[in-house]
C-alpha cells in the first residue's frame, strides 16, 4: 500500500514534524501489512519486536510472518503485562536484546502492544545508539489514540510515573482497529476516555458527537474508526505545535495530574485501577475543581460525568475499590509529578466544555482541601 | 562576570546550535565562579552535582560554596572514579539522586569530572523528566577537548561502549585550567592524544605548532589554553555541522574505533590502557593502515608515532602489558561498534597529515589481516 490509506474503512493522519515527520495508518488489517508499509519507509532489514504475554499469543505471529515476507529480519521479546513492566530492568531487557541482535541506526524496534510496550520499546528505541528507528504498533484503544502519537516515552521510578524518558518520534504508527476486538469491555472504556479528552480539551463538537455516539463507537464499524482519526487528529495538531511540551502539549494532560496521583496511591495495580480510569476519574475532578475555583459552571463537570458514568467508566475516587492513602500522599505524589515549575503546582483547568487551559500558578492548599472533600 | 572571557589568560568559545547553543569558558578558577557563570545563564535554583571519589575532594567544597553563594541549593552524589561507574546501575544511582532532590526541567545537573561523570551526568540529564539542565564542569584534559563538548552522553554494556546514551547538549562547559595541575603526567598525556586528534583531522599547522610547542602544553601556562582554545573550537565547528553524527562528525572518531577494540581487550581496566592512550594507538594505526591501503605514505605514520612517543604515549599494540585476546576477538569488538551500517565496517582513513575522512567499505578482511601484522 505504500502509505496510502486507498480503502474506504481506512484513514491516514500525518504528523508534519520535519525530518521528524511520520504517517499513522488507521484501519482493520494494519498488522498483517506491517512488513509492506515498512520497507516502504525505512531502509534498515532488522527489527527487533517488543511485545507483551498478553498480545503475544494474539499477534505476534501474524507480524513476524508479514516481516519476513518482506525480507525484514525480526527478533522478538515478550515481556509480563502491566504497568510494572516500564521499569528500569525493562529497559535494560529490551536494550540487551537489542545489542545482541545488532540493531543498527536505520534499524528498527516496533511496539507491539499497548502503552506500557510502546512507553518502553520506544525509550529504548531512543538511546540504543543514541536513536534507532521506532514503529508503533497499537493494540489498544488507549495506545492508538494517545500514547502511540508524539513521541513520548519513559518508564516509572519509585518516585512517580514516566519520570525517566526521552522524546523520540515514531517513523510510522499502524493503528490496526481490528486488533480492538480482542480487547475486554473495561480496556476499552479506559482508552474511550483518553477519546472523550479530546473533546473536553478544546472540541465540544466532537464531545457532543460523542454523547450521541457512543454506543457505535463501543460496538465498532465506521464510528470507531472515525472517532480514533479525529482523536489522533487533535494529538498531532497539539504535538507539531509544541513537540517538547514547553506550553500548549501540556492539554494533553487534562485529568492526568489527579489521574497519576490516583494510580499511584493504589500502587499502579490494574486489578483496583487502570490509567484511562485514572485519566476519567481525574477528568471529572478537573472539571468540578474549575468549578470549584468559580471558573466553570457544575453543570458541565456534570454533564463530564453524566456521559463517562453512562460509557460505564468511574467517576469519583470513592469508585475506586479498597483503601486509599491519606490525602496528604496524594498530594506528594502530586507535587512529585513532573508538571511542576519551581514549586508551583500546574493544573489543566476548565471554562467549561472544550475550553481547557494550563494554570501555573494553582495554591497547594486549594487542590488538598479540595481532594478532601472528594474523597 | 556573565559569560565573558575578560581576562587575559581565559578564552570563551560559543557553540552556535540555536535553541540549544552555549559557551565554554576556559581558563584558570573557572570552578570559583561557577555559582556566578550558571545564575547568569539559568532559571531553575536547584542543582545535582555528580562526581567522583577522586575529584570531590579536590574541587567538590569550593563548588558547592560558590553555589551558595550565588543561591544556588546543590545535592552531591559522590561516585567510584572509572569507566565501570558508566553503566546502568551508574544511571540509576544519578538519575534516583535526581529525583530524590526534585530537580525539574530549569534545574542543573552538574558533571564535576572527567569525561565518565560527564558522559554519565549528561545521560542522567536527558532523560530525567524528558530532560534537564546541564552543565560540564570537566576537570581533566580529555574532557575539557572532547567529551564536555558537543552533547553526547552514554554508558557502557556487556556488547560495548557508550552503546546507549542520548544526544543532550550542555547548556554551560567550565573548563577550569588550573584544575589541569592536579592531573598525573599520565592523565594528562592521555588527553593530550585528544588534542593532537584535532590536528591530525584537519589542521596541519596546529599539529606543527604542537610538534614544537608540546613541551610548553604539558607545563602549563598560555600555550596550554591556547591548545585546549583551539581543541574546543575544532570540536565545536565539526559539531555544529553535524550534531547528531550523520556525516562528518564521524572524523572526530580518528583512532577511536581501534582505540575502542583495545579497550575492550583490556575489559576497560584503566591500569593497562585509558581511553586516551587507546585513541593513541589508534591513530597510529589508522594512519598505517591508510598507508597499507596506499592512501597515505608511510612517512606520515611515523610522524605522528614519533610525535607521540616523544610525549610519552603508546603508540604500538605491543605497548600495552600484559596478553591480549585473539585478533578474532578484537575484530568483533569493532563490528559491535557502533560506526556500523548494514555489515560494512566504517573507519576514518588518511591521506596524510590532517586530511582524514570516513571510509564507509573497508572490508573487514583487510582489517583483521592488518591487524594480525601490528601485533
Amino acid at each position: 500500500m505504500n502509505g496510502t490509506a486507498s480503502r474506504a474503512d481506512e484513514r491516514l493522519v500525518h504528523v508534519p514534524l520535519g525530518e521528524r515527520a511520520y504517517d499513522i495508518l488507521i484501519g482493520p488489517g494494519m498488522i498483517a501489512r506491517a512488513g509492506g508499509e515498512i520497507t516502504a519507509r525505512l531502509k534498515g532489514r532488522r527489527a527487533a519486536i517488543v511485545t507483551d504475554e498478553h498480545v503475544e499469543p494474539l499477534y505476534l505471529a501474524q507480524l513476524m510472518d508479514s516481516l519476513q515476507t518482506d525480507g525484514i529480519e525480526a527478533v522478538s521479546l515478550t515481556l509480563p503485562a502491566g504497568e510494572k513492566t516500564k521499569s528500569m530492568d525493562g529497559l535494560a531487557a529490551v536494550t540487551d536484546m537489542m545489542l545482541a541482535a545488532r540493531i543498527e541506526r536505520g534499524d528498527a524496534v516496533i511496539a507491539l502492544g499497548g502503552g506500557v510496550i510502546g512507553d518502553l520499546a520506544g525509550f529504548a528505541a531512543g538511546i540504543v545508539r543514541r536513536g534507532v528507528r521506532f514503529i508503533q504498533i497499537p493494540t489498544t484503544l488507549l495506545a492508538q489514540v494517545d500514547s502511540s502519537v508524539g513521541g513520548k516515552t519513559g518508564i516509572n521510578t519509585r518516585h512517580g510515573k514516566n519520570l525517566l524518558g526521552v522524546f523520540h518520534q515514531p517513523d510510522l504508527v499502524l493503528a490496526d482497529t481490528a486488533a480492538l476486538d480482542s480487547l475486554s469491555p473495561r480496556e476499552f472504556r479506559a482508552g474511550y476516555a483518553e477519546v472523550v479528552k479530546y473533546g473536553l480539551i478544546d472540541k465540544p463538537t466532537f464531545f457532543h458527537w460523542l454523547e450521541k455516539n457512543w454506543t457505535k463507537v463501543l460496538e465498532g464499524g465506521p464510528e470507531r474508526i472515525e472517532a480514533i482519526a479525529i482523536s489522533c487528529q487533535a494529538k498531532a495538531d497539539v504535538v507539531v505545535e509544541d513537540e517538547r511540551e514547553t506550553g500548549r502539549r501540556a492539554l494533553l494532560n487534562l485529568g492526568h495530574t489527579f489521574g497519576h496521583a490516583l494510580e499511584a496511591a493504589t500502587d499502579f495495580d490494574s486489578s483496583r485501577l487502570v490509567h484511562g480510569e485514572g485519566v476519567a476519574i481525574g477528568m471529572v475532578l478537573a472539571h468540578r475543581f474549575s468549578a470549584r475555583l468559580n471558573l466553570a459552571s457544575p453543570d458541565d463537570a456534570q454533564r463530564v460525568a453524566a456521559h463517562l458514568s453512562a460509557v460505564g467508566l468511574p467517576t469519583k475516587i470513592a469508585d475506586i475499590e479498597g483503601s486509599l492513602p491519606p490525602t496528604q500522599m496524594l498530594m506528594d505524589a502530586i507535587a512529585q509529578d513532573k508538571k511542576v515549575k519551581s514549586g508551583k503546582l500546574t493544573f489543566i483547568l476548565t471554562r467549561g466544555i472544550g475550553q481547557s487551559f494550563v494554570a501555573d500558578d494553582v495554591p497547594a492548599s486549594e487542590v488538598l482541601r479540595f481532594l478532601e472533600e472528594m474523597r
